[in-house]
């Protein structure tokens, strides 16, 4: 689905659109703290198009649920669970794309601000998978990464799509770009194997 | 801190009172989604109360930034970023609101509502611990939930606080009210446990 530009309508499940909205909006709630945290301009203009694309999938939620209501009060009113629903997404991807604009705009973090985004135990990265990568054209599955490194892929960004807490039979492709979290040291580890710098891992595989 | 009433200026750390409305927001959106999937009213009344204390916290943390910048624009600056993150884990807050007065006002939870908040292998539950009840003043970390019943504690409800993710160290009392996450088994016998309608784990404490 495209960001930008002109809003077709295209029939899409009620159900998936709510899952998708709610699924980002919760991936754009963790990127924008580790943008504000790292100070990653990156990651937080990321949470920005998220939050366009989230606006667009509310605009089709609403025009899905008006010709699902028929005109029929009963349906109406059975639907107005999922329209609030919908509409505390968007808030809460708001909430987001205003953590990450104190990133885009130089606003500078406050060390509180950062220190309370700290979690010890789990950091998010961002990676690029690069041709000829290690992992290119793995299954997410066979790299078992939570055993290897500590940590977990929760999101693959591949054109402009995003593909939320993949799954296992999900295979890797060059050009996409991986959100991980967990631990820092297996985080930088894998960040560079998908990014070719090292491929030590190779043999295990 | 009251949930209501005038609310005097104490001076609390704005980094504290940042942890907390930064904790309690994202406590509430679980609890949102579960008061939603399962329709429970009194998970429900929970948010709308926490709500309400969220916004008081807004108010005092508005109060020590204020005082904070004592009138010097530098100050101020560097204390944007603090306010925005409030302010966004305020939004946060009153989305998960939103979700909660669906299920208080009885509009009817639809079931793709349901369905989309549903993720099989954890469900959030509430328990009240009773007076004799095998687990009221034994440590968390004693309890062994993790592994005995693959179910955590995510928050304690003591009077009018709330411990968010309480620590090992910290010891259950009568009275507390607990929010656990995890397996359904496991959660339905925790409550059991703690409400003192079995006790058949007391002899491995």
């Amino acid at each position: 689905m495209p960001p930008f530009g002109k809003i077709g309508y295209k029939p899409i499940p009620v159900r998936d659109l709510l899952v998708e909205m709610k699924n980002l909006s919760e991936l754009m709630i963790d990127l924008a703290y580790s943008s504000a945290l790292f100070n990653d301009k990156e990651l937080a203009e990321d949470v920005l198009t998220l939050e366009k694309h989230i606006d667009n999938l509310a605009y089709l939620l609403d025009m899905e649920i008006m010709v699902a209501s028929r005109g029929d009060p009963k349906d109406a009113e059975a639907l107005i669970g999922v329209s609030t629903v919908a509409a505390a997404t968007d808030k809460i991807s708001d909430a987001a794309a205003d953590i990450a604009a104190i990133v885009t705009r130089d606003i500078g973090v406050h060390p509180i601000v950062g220190a309370i985004f700290e979690k010890v135990e789990e950091r998010l990265m961002k990676a690029t998978v690069k041709e000829g990568s290690t992992i290119s054209g793995k299954r997410i599955g066979k790299l078992d990464l939570a055993a290897r490194m500590g940590i977990d892929i929760i999101a693959i960004r591949r054109n402009k799509d995003w593909i939320i807490n993949p799954n296992e039979a999900e295979r890797i492709l060059a050009g996409d770009i991986l959100i991980t979290r967990g631990a820092p040291q297996g985080s930088k580890e894998f960040k560079d194997l998908a990014e070719g710098r090292t491929s030590h891992l190779e043999e295990q595989y």
